[in-house]
């Protein structure tokens, strides 16, 4: 990232990579798994030793802010069903990484302005979740609603933040930890956008990660003056929704406005997923699920490996869209957004075709993105493709 | 509540109540034991039908923006310290009321502007959180931190929001369900003011419900020019930092600041609580925690019953000042904070004396503050004492 574009994440208030968060945790165990996507306890609920538990916490971010003026501005309550999965999906998917597809505790916390945000947003943030549950069952991926936490605090919350934190207990064999990531290997993509047999529209593929950046470089300065209280007023102007386009903009090609390509509900591949590890589960060397950090994300959970992606699928419509309105870098964007797969399998050569096969089943796009060799002194991922060739380190 | 001070409440966007969630959680399940203090779910992690699991969300509320005030006033960062035991405890000490006190999970979610709220602060409400859980480890209390989120989401949060989740398994012979709540039991408080073995100064009492109310009822306009981010400018300036005291003004009956009184942590009853179980625990019939709803809290869990409360603990005096220079009126004030005692458990005459004398042990004031009879048509609680007599439905 250049210091121009680094400076503008700066000014905005976020960071794609966390450092000070990472050095903030100094110290704190990483679990008995420390490769694993997820940290890992041993099981202190029955003191098995067969077994462990990951608990977790992840939320739907700045995209409620997004959510709320698209509310604001139509009417429309479904945003909120989607925030609500964007909020689930951020764990569950992170779950599946470790080998998590079933019987999850789920538990919401929802900061609220009660002045700005009425009962109706929160029946609507809370049916949404229990939608989104009983469909899943229907791909036999278990959650229970174990509630969570309502809370009026409009002196902390401009308009609403969603967080979900999940439980689950795994048998220590069934544990996916990426420690089995190795040279030869080759990482198979699970497409972002498209709509699978499980979806009801197509997805735009933005997920739940960058939308800070997605939603100010997007949209027109005319939605500062529309909804003052999304965003943080302390930030310069220069970069407040220095974008060009309306909520209600039509995107030509998908036919949507451009405010619900950015709301496109964050996919979740958990049936997939639970389907490829009735498959071939012992053959999955590492799972990651690409979301801050982008198509870098990877490098958390591997020591002295190369990983090569160079052949990632077509960039979806809303990144390309990101790119032509923002001007924004590639080299950063594969940092920020997925880009095209939201998820990536490590798997032997041999193993990527059931894979591909069993996504397809679920019209899921399904493809060798790329391959790990050795590192040779340490680890990075080189992205490369039509776009150029960008390397990352650490 | 009469109008004028509901409106207040309005106004502000709070409500002590919480009338319109639960509309909002209309047709979710209640869980094993409905009149349980916690939803209590079936043991689906290990489907051993003698077990059940808990799992449970709260947080630190808008006390961490007043935090925010004091640190960026006075650069004390044990504020942060507070405001980490704030958010565990609002948890730990619900969960008691249904009978854990030991093997939780425990998880934090942490939302910041990052323009405001440097890395440094959320060391210090990690390292808190970590402190927090080694004290209470000395105590036989075992709590296993999994890690959480923390998130950038400028956007959305004016400073910062700390939240906790926990998740514990219980024999369901252990589980205290408040079913047994009955005509004839006593209720003893433990007192929310003071200074126990475990604490190393004297806690004012306050918890960390009604902090929007304290926080503008308590200290004076000029901290609306000092901290502009540290609430809604939404909310009408009448009553926006309302009072009469500055941050650093010093209480002279505790020789504390006012901001360090309104910021006193949450106490935790857990020592106190595990060593009733050890002595008593099956004549335990009921356990409420003092929270949103303060003295009237106890409505959500009985059916058909007057809970008396005809001798609290004198009015700390953290709360005599909110009454003093707010005007509040006493029947709303109950309502709100929990006016002397956080913590109430329901036992049979016999029982209270070892309960008292447990507490007693741990320099914890104990008490009977009431009975229970026969409700007549419908639950009730009459608070009763030198302030007046007022009664409170459902």
């Amino acid at each position: 990232m250049n210091n121009l574009e680094a400076e503008k994440y700066n000014l905005r208030g976020v960071s794609s990579s966390k450092h000070q968060v990472h050095a903030a945790l100094e110290g704190t165990s990483k679990g008995i798994y420390p490769q694993a996507f997820c940290k890992i306890i041993p099981d202190i609920l029955t003191s098995d030793p067969e077994y462990c538990l990951v608990m977790h916490a992840d939320g739907a971010g700045t995209k409620s802010s997004l959510a709320y003026c698209y509310w604001k501005e139509t009417g429309d309550m479904s945003v909120w069903e989607g925030i609500a999965q964007d909020a689930i999906v951020m764990n569950l998917d992170d779950l599946l990484c470790v080998g998590v597809t079933d019987d999850i505790l789920l538990s919401s916390t929802i900061g609220r302005n009660k002045r700005l945000v009425p009962a109706e947003v929160i029946a609507g943030l809370i049916g949404g979740s229990r939608k989104f549950c009983e469909a899943m069952e229907q791909h036999g991926i278990r959650m229970e609603l174990t509630g969570g936490e309502t809370a009026d605090v409009g002196d902390l919350v401009r308009t609403v933040i969603v967080d979900s934190t999940v439980c689950a207990r795994i048998h220590r064999d069934q544990v996916i930890d990426n420690g089995r990531i190795q040279p030869g290997d080759v990482v198979v993509g699970l497409a972002s956008d498209g709509q699978t047999t499980y979806e009801d529209t197509y997805n735009s593929g933005i997920g739940s990660n960058g939308l800070t950046s997605a939603r100010h470089d997007v949209f027109d300065n005319t939605l500062a003056a529309l909804c003052p209280e999304s965003y943080d007023d302390g930030i310069p102007q220069a970069v407040t929704y220095s974008g060009t386009k309306k909520l209600t903009d039509v995107h030509a090609p998908t036919g949507m406005t451009y405010g619900k390509l950015v709301l496109s509900p964050t996919r979740t591949y958990a049936p997939v997923v639970k389907a490829v590890f009735e498959q071939c589960r012992a053959h999955i060397h590492g799972m990651v699920h690409c979301t801050g950090g982008g198509q870098t994300k990877v490098l958390h959970f591997v020591n002295n490996l190369h990983i090569v992606k160079d052949n990632l699928f077509p960039v979806p419509h809303v990144f390309s869209e990101i790119r032509e309105i923002s001007g924004t870098p590639w080299k950063e964007l594969y940092t920020v957004f997925n880009m095209g797969h939201r998820m990536e399998l490590y798997v032997p050569r041999h193993a990527a075709d059931t894979v591909i096969q069993t996504a397809a089943r679920y019209n899921l796009a399904a493809q060798i993105i790329g391959y790990v060799e050795e590192g040779k002194g340490g680890s990075r991922v080189t992205v490369s493709g039509p776009h150029g060739t960008y390397v990352y380190t650490k």
